[in-house]
């Protein structure tokens, strides 16, 4: 670990020689392997921009010039090369260390923090239409770099349509390796490919080489320019579809060789248009095991790089049960359809796209799309299951609302990653769906408690004819085999469960939280309080019910909820008690007004916000004026 | 009126000869005007699409065939042709008439509910791919009917991304008026514009006609399609942008000639992959002054249809106030640039645009982008005002949170239309943005009470350095010239304004809802009442100073606001208080957690609601137990 370790700032990675940088790039790998094995993380993603990273802080100079990386999980090498090859780095994801995303407060090399798919196009028009006008730095590039999974999202179409009125100049990488999250869908795609297997490639590379020399730049190539057009035009081709956008193309480009993608990104700096380069990746370059099964390694577990066969996790993934739940009730019913957003796995329908593949559809990363056409499908009879994790459904907000619950259409959201996320972070925490679905007409919204209780909810929603939001985080704490959760029975619509009677305090509580409020009831116990526990399940409609009863029965009620405070569970709780005239303490747990950061778990996290047993107690009991010794 | 009367069933359209058919679309013209004259509505586009509903119902069989129109506001030829040339129809967009949307509750006719842009591909992908699934209705058409303004929408390229894979059998029609609601923007624009003056439009539309000849269609036509196909591909250029996407185009085509649409629309009945229509039509055509004037026509307001240049309404538009003032604001500080998402009138930005145009941004209907690319000048310096009715900033919620909220960007948000939209109904109402954007860390969100008070709350907005959200109903009851109002103070931030200081009950209220707190404050008085009325102006954050001191002096404190009771400013009073252990009683007025259909006036759903002064004060007086004679 010679050379990386002498990379402060990109002007160290200018100096190099070319076979520096082929060490150099086997160091960064080695250390993006490494990291990941221990932090988990996009490994993938980021073994395959390594020499497309090196080349653009060779070519261009950040922070002077900006680069805008969408979703920017493939930053990591972009961070080993801007200063931050530290203790922090080692600590990537996790509580300390660095965000596995670009963040704008750790390094003024981050231009704009991102997370979700499609915002690189529209931050990098914002920062070209303001370099333009803004005297003085006139100079700069500004370049944005998207994998070809952001040409799926509706927004990257939005700012396409609004480039060639907003500046004269930017440059727009593609970093093609056919691979969003999972294989890409749909048109773009398909026409993406065809470039690359069109006979071009090659003839490209060799001509692109031919007329641009041994790169030397500079006032000459300028001048040169407008004579190499016509050439290169008649040379790369098919251009025309991105030159309907008013962007010139290049490529397809290698996108594992340092000096042809310098040579390309240095004739881009004098483009008096906009440009696309297409550059072609291999996801995982470098490490075999990531090339073969890159749709697996795309975002890893910690101390799972090498264990991809691995089985025996101490926890059930919900993605695991939803997809083999999903697959029966497929089996059985054939208006079932399952939708996914480019997260056949993550979501866990493969399974269902393996076993039912005429009953699946991916539609790429267009949460929009999916969810109106899960509207469409159950407004004609069918019964769609849409699977979008808690954070990207915000996405969709707006169609939610408009387009599925307006109509109260019967589709069945399974919500994965409510609920704080830990390593993602900020970007990626699903916390907010139990506040803004709430405020919908019609929506009707529930989080299990562990794997068993979801199988029940989700052979209940198909008995529902409503819009029906199931939430849950990836994973269930319990140690049991998959194989062995069935469907038992259906849930009673809107009911409660009470899980323990008690006095003094009861715990209203829902999904994950259960865990929490059980332990906090343990703790109390040795203070002789025992309290009652209430899994609400249904956080709308709220079981009014037993609500009523806790109100006659308690002197406190404590909230725990995995959302934040503003408008979430406990609001509703509140809401309730208020507008019924009920008067009774109610103590609210939840996340607080701010972004919160990554951390190294969501214990971790919970205890940083005083959502810990320990603390709940010591508050219940000094409300209860019981007196701890 | 005689033929329109007699059509009750699309049937009736059908057997109508050519002469026939010119006198209905007078007739229709003439019912158009003289209902929007009375009622408002979308006068322009619905005269503008009178040809192409009467020829889509000729050629297809609805509701067997399913019609998806975009937006759904072009839908008044189409009611009138299926059954609802009635009272209802004259009644439209008023309280017991019939929506000016697309509403299935209707009619059978009505095959998806809309009101946002840019759904229709979605649900028609939806519908077809559910065709082509459910046995028994293979042989049924699924038409789409966008606007060319829905192709500046993201989403529509997100179902024409996933067109290719959904189906082989769609028809979309692009009613290409150019115009969304204002003029067009974009490369999309561009390309259709250039197809427009390309000089094949005479010719295609000869060639078709010679291809197609007399209209008879069949098994014959379907035999020859093969062979025809190379000889329309030849003829029918450039045909290649839309072919990416797997669909076949034709066009451009007369949209005002009922004979040649009926000819092509059968033809495409016949494709065995999805087809483009692209029919170019005149906003308003048939109307001397909605021709000359779309923008101005587009949306309507009562009684206005034949006053353009109408002067003295007896309210005060927020949007002409925002136009002129930030005009002001612009001229001095070049770092200001407003955003619009295809509303430059509608937001009043119009005004900005004439006087400062390098400091205006049209995205075209783009909200995501608006809200992205108005970050991304944030975090350069600038100061984006991002002018986004409250409906259609739902579409943008994930960029507001993830792009702009995240990062605590300056940009400031004019939310138009909020609260009870009235007229526009279940689609349109601005009455979830309190609740949605509340559960945002950083957003600071206000609501001022009446013009003047706008004017400062704008000016201020740019003194603070956060997200604002400022969000206002189209127009303020207050008889004022607005060339009188100035800004005259900075606010101080999260500071609420007493109105009045009383006793016993308190309002807590902001906005137009001021106006009903002291309605009720002055109809109380007369039983010896005098309550006391906080103008809170912040919804967050919440002046919690003034809230503390309320809850010492009062016994009842009432929330009125113009959104949802779910999550809303009355959530964030009743949160503040049980946090902060202060126990008060809370009464709270808002909309009910329903989709609230369109009305006759905000005034008279307010009635319905429960949301009159009379209703409050008996139910203010029933609770401090006075007893009314």
């Amino acid at each position: 670990m010679n050379l990386l370790d002498t990379i402060h700032t990109p002007r160290d990675v200018k100096v190099l020689n070319r076979s520096q940088l082929k060490e150099l790039a086997k160091e960064i790998r080695q250390t993006l392997v490494d990291v990941t094995a221990i932090n988990g993380g996009h490994l993938a993603s980021n073994l395959g921009i390594v020499e497309l990273t090196i080349a653009l802080h060779r070519v261009f100079d950040s922070p002077r010039d900006r680069f805008i990386f969408d979703v920017s999980h493939q930053t990591y090498v972009h961070k080993l090369l801007t200063g931050r090859n530290d203790a922090k780095f080692r600590q990537i994801r996790m509580s300390g260390g660095y965000s596995g995303f670009s963040d704008p407060t750790e390094s003024e090399h981050d231009a704009f923090v991102a997370g979700h798919a499609g915002t690189a196009l529209s931050v990098a028009l914002g920062f070209a239409y303001a370099r333009d006008r803004i005297s003085g730095c006139r100079g700069s590039h500004v370049v944005a770099i998207l994998g070809d999974g952001s040409l799926t999202c509706g927004m990257t179409w939005e700012a396409l349509n609004n480039l060639v009125t907003a500046t004269k100049k930017l440059i727009v990488v593609v970093n093609d390796n056919e691979f969003s999250i999972d294989r890409n869908v749909g048109a773009i795609s398909i026409y993406l490919n065809k470039i690359l297997t069109s006979g071009f490639y090659g003839a490209v590379s060799n001509a692109v080489k031919k007329i641009l020399g041994d790169g030397k730049f500079g006032k000459a190539v300028v001048r040169g320019v407008r004579k190499l057009k016509r050439a290169i035009k008649s040379i790369i081709l098919p251009t025309s579809y991105f030159e309907y956008y008013g962007l010139r193309y290049f490529g397809p480009i290698d996108g594992h060789d340092i000096s042809k993608l310098e040579e390309i990104l240095e004739f881009c700096k004098f483009s008096k248009v906009p440009v696309l380069v297409h550059v072609k990746t291999i996801k995982g370059y470098g490490c075999g095991d990531a090339i073969h099964f890159p749709e697996k390694f795309h975002g890893i577990e910690p101390e799972r790089v090498c264990d991809v066969t691995s089985s025996q996790p101490d926890t059930v993934s919900y993605g695991e049960i939803l997809g083999k739940e999903l697959t029966k009730l497929a089996k059985k019913d054939e208006t079932i359809i399952g939708v996914v957003a480019a997260m056949a796995r993550g979501s866990g329908l493969s399974y269902l796209r393996d076993h039912c593949p005429d009953q699946y559809v991916d539609v790429g990363i267009a949460e929009e799309h999916a969810v109106t056409f899960s509207a469409a499908l159950a407004k004609c009879g069918m019964r769609p299951v849409c699977a979008i994790y808690s954070t990207f459904l915000q996405r969709a907000f707006d169609q939610v609302l408009h387009d599925v619950c307006l109509q109260n259409l019967p589709v069945v959201f399974c919500l994965d990653r409510a609920g704080i996320a830990a390593h993602d972070g900020m970007t990626h925490h699903g916390i907010f769906d139990l506040s803004y679905l709430r405020l919908i007409p019609n929506a009707v919204i529930l989080q299990p408690k562990d794997v068993q209780e979801f199988t029940n909810v989700l052979h209940s929603a198909f008995q529902w004819h409503c819009p029906v939001f199931i939430r849950y985080p990836r994973s269930c704490n319990r140690n049991v085999d998959p194989n062995t959760i069935k469907f038992s029975q259906y849930l009673p619509f809107g009911k409660a469960e009470k899980i323990t009677e008690g006095r003094r305090v009861c715990f209203l509580t829902l999904g994950n939280m259960v865990g929490l409020a059980n332990e906090v009831y343990q703790k109390l116990k040795n203070f002789g309080i025992q309290g009652g526990i209430a899994n609400m399940i249904f956080v709308k409609p709220l079981d009014e019910e037993i609500l009523t009863d806790i109100a006659k029965n308690y002197e406190l009620v404590v909230t725990l909820e995995d959302n934040v405070l503003m408008g979430g569970f406990g609001s509703a709780i509140l809401e309730f008690y208020n507008d019924n005239g009920i008067k009774i303490n109610v103590l609210r747990y939840g996340w607080p007004d701010e972004f919160i950061k990554h951390g190294t778990s969501p214990d971790v996290l919970r205890a940083e916000y005083s959502l810990s047993a320990a603390n709940i107690m010591d508050r219940v009991l000094s409300i209860l004026n019981i007196h701890t010794p």
